[in-house]
């Protein structure tokens, strides 16, 4: 299946230096992060720059309804190209790695196998997607999803932020209303390079993960009513304390996550009471959980499990339950095929690796709806992301693009 | 210890329609709810009224320093009066019962023991005490822990409300500024008729709560510092999740009032995350912890079983630990010979009775410093209190000023 692969190096110096160049706009006053939210004035900055390199590249320029935009080497024959992509919007208080590394790591590998002049069976691009973030236009992953077909373009461009701004209005603003359709062709196959974002890798001093896919994510919001009384006055058999019953919900949650254990997670991240006064029962608690796994089965055992807790917990206290599905995504397996040659290529480099889950979501899951699909992370240092000190070692980007760079060059000579 | 007791009864409607009366002032619009925050034109609107009833009794006034208002029964001996009382400042969403029904109601049985001229071995008085509820000036309680001398006058003087005005400038501005000296005499006795602000009276049928004393209190407030991270990307074991420990927290001090039993009561209020986001791990957790019982030897094993477990749980998850005490009070036992009187009162009265602690704190408990003191719960319908629907029934009312009037008649003959 897998071809002889030529052994390119991509320039450090000049990956790093546009994913600094592009982290300069919108930048943060007195920080390395940037502020980038989909379709502003500084997004618009942002794709012009990029685009701009593209172009100097001598690349052919796609730009689609929902303004994704997709640059391809010229090639002579009408071949699906392998993709690279990844988004170049970040949320308000951002860093210069999520996303951006990921187009400009398929910028550099189109650069460097044009500058080695090397023939490839099908041609490479590299896309990025509009609104990956959500950080102003709900949902996440928004340009993806419309560039597969999981939601129809006037439903997208209809959307809009809190303002009360439509996406589609945006994108004539800034001018990347382009002519390519929507949904859009499917490459022959997708790989996108990505900072961690987790603590995993930094933790564990390996550099290159192999993302095997993208966990499933169960949300539920809570409302818990019980009966408001005095802490002094009250005795307990007459109490209906909502607290109680949320507070047992967010200590089983963790030990039901132990206790399947594998890729289980579970997060109670949100916990309101009211009144919230030290010598009042609460009256009401209202509470998320956030459940994960990248197995199906294993997500809807977690769920029924958590309501079965629920429900017994919340009768024991006398406590009414509403309860609301927040954000429901089954997970999404990558192509064992991709994921084995990106194992691969980390190793012909010699670097080291292992393979894990996606905690977050990316575009990626969205292209592996339509063609052979995985992903590369890079160490996030102390894991963090979604915030100004976001960083990524140059060393780290570097690997990363180079692993990049051999799949995306396998794939050329891959059928599948 | 006893002596034969006239049998006297109140009269109903002339209580009811003072409570009523007094009701009326500072009224919130539309409830039978009302508002008359210490030494505001309210408070001094119903001190007036209250006084003018006094007055009209020939009773011999007293207004000492801190505002609190004696009213005696004028008598040939010079000998230290039985007292009744409780206050007449409410909280800002307060009802016609809480703290009124005891002055009343002690200015009802003078009332009711003038007008059978009856000779008593020693005078009756009634007073109220200034700012119980705190809810203006704190700390609650401050008439009576000033007229007990357990706060000297010059400082009770100077506590200022939340916009910086002073406790003396209030009593000279509404007149209540009065020449009696702080620490007041104490009295022979002292026997408080209060709404019991709890819902045991009114579910278990019973008129008459018999009180002991009052719980201990003690309040912890915790800071817990964790780690905010990802919910998808941040595996288990790499979690110092200060939301889990509050939960834990909050469970265990449930199970150990259950199982401590008796008066031990547990209650978690305050519960805040940060920041508070359905996908994020809490950096930080506030939250309070309200322990009480009437044992002060049990209330201290409490304490230290919930330290021990605070510090255990929070060293599991790596989570930092920051604890104040905001509130301890010792529990106060009321005299058994006058606890005594009141059940045997109720007995011969033919009401149903029971024994049971104080969950909030009254000026009772001031004076049990420095007489035999105990008091007469009745009941509040649904428990409810500091609440414009807060209600008692007449019958009730009467029931409790009954047995009130017949404990002060017997501790007129009473030695101690």
């Amino acid at each position: 299946m897998t071809t002889d692969v030529p052994e390119l190096r991509i320039d450090r110096d000049r990956l790093v230096g546009r994913l600094n160049e592009l982290g300069e706009i919108g930048r943060i006053e007195g920080t390395i992060g940037c502020a980038r939210l989909a379709l502003t004035d500084d997004d618009k900055a942002g794709r012009d720059l990029v685009l701009t390199w593209m172009k100097d590249l001598g690349l052919d320029i796609s730009i689609d309804h929902i303004g994704n935009v997709i640059a391809t080497m010229p090639h002579e024959a009408a071949a699906a190209p392998v993709m690279a992509g990844s988004h170049i919007d970040t949320v308000a208080t951002g860093g210069r790695y999520d996303g951006n590394l990921g187009v400009l790591a398929g910028l550099e590998a189109i650069e460097t196998v044009l500058t080695a002049g090397i023939a490839l069976e099908r041609p490479l691009a590299v896309g990025w997607f509009t609104d990956e973030e959500g950080a102003r236009f709900a949902p996440d992953m928004l340009g993806s999803l419309v560039y597969v077909g999981g939601m129809p373009i006037e439903e997208a461009l209809g959307i809009e932020d809190a303002d009360g701004v439509a996406v589609g209005d945006e994108l004539v603003r800034i001018g990347y209303d382009g002519p390519a359709p929507c949904p859009g062709p499917a490459p022959h196959a997708y790989v996108e390079l990505h900072i961690e974002q987790g603590p995993v890798l930094d933790d564990e001093g390996i550099t290159i993960g192999v993302v095997e896919g993208v966990q499933g994510i169960s949300w539920t919001g809570l409302t818990l009513r019980g009966q408001s009384c005095h802490a002094g006055t009250t005795p307990l058999r007459m109490r209906h304390d909502p607290g109680v019953v949320a507070a047992r919900i967010c200590g089983f949650v963790r030990d039901l996550a132990v206790e399947m254990g594998g890729a289980q997670v579970s997060t109670v991240g949100v916990m309101t009471f009211e009144p919230n006064l030290v010598n009042v029962v609460p009256e009401a608690v209202t509470m998320t959980i956030d459940l994960r796994n990248t197995d199906e089965s294993r997500l809807q055992q977690a769920e029924a499990r958590l309501r079965a807790f629920v429900a017994e917990t919340a009768e024991a206290e006398g406590v009414e339950i509403e309860s609301r599905t927040l954000a429901r995504f089954e997970p999404v397996d990558f192509d064992p095929r991709v994921v084995d040659m990106v194992e691969a290529s980390a190793s012909a480099q010699g670097w080291s690796s292992r393979r894990l889950p996606s905690g977050a979501g990316h575009d990626a899951q969205m292209l592996a709806r339509v063609c052979p699909t995985a992903m590369v992370f890079v160490p996030s240092v102390n894991g963090i992301s979604h915030n100004v000190t976001e960083f990524t070692e140059a060393v780290d980007v570097e690997a990363g693009a180079n692993v990049l760079l051999r799949t995306l060059l396998q794939l050329t000579g891959t059928e599948f």
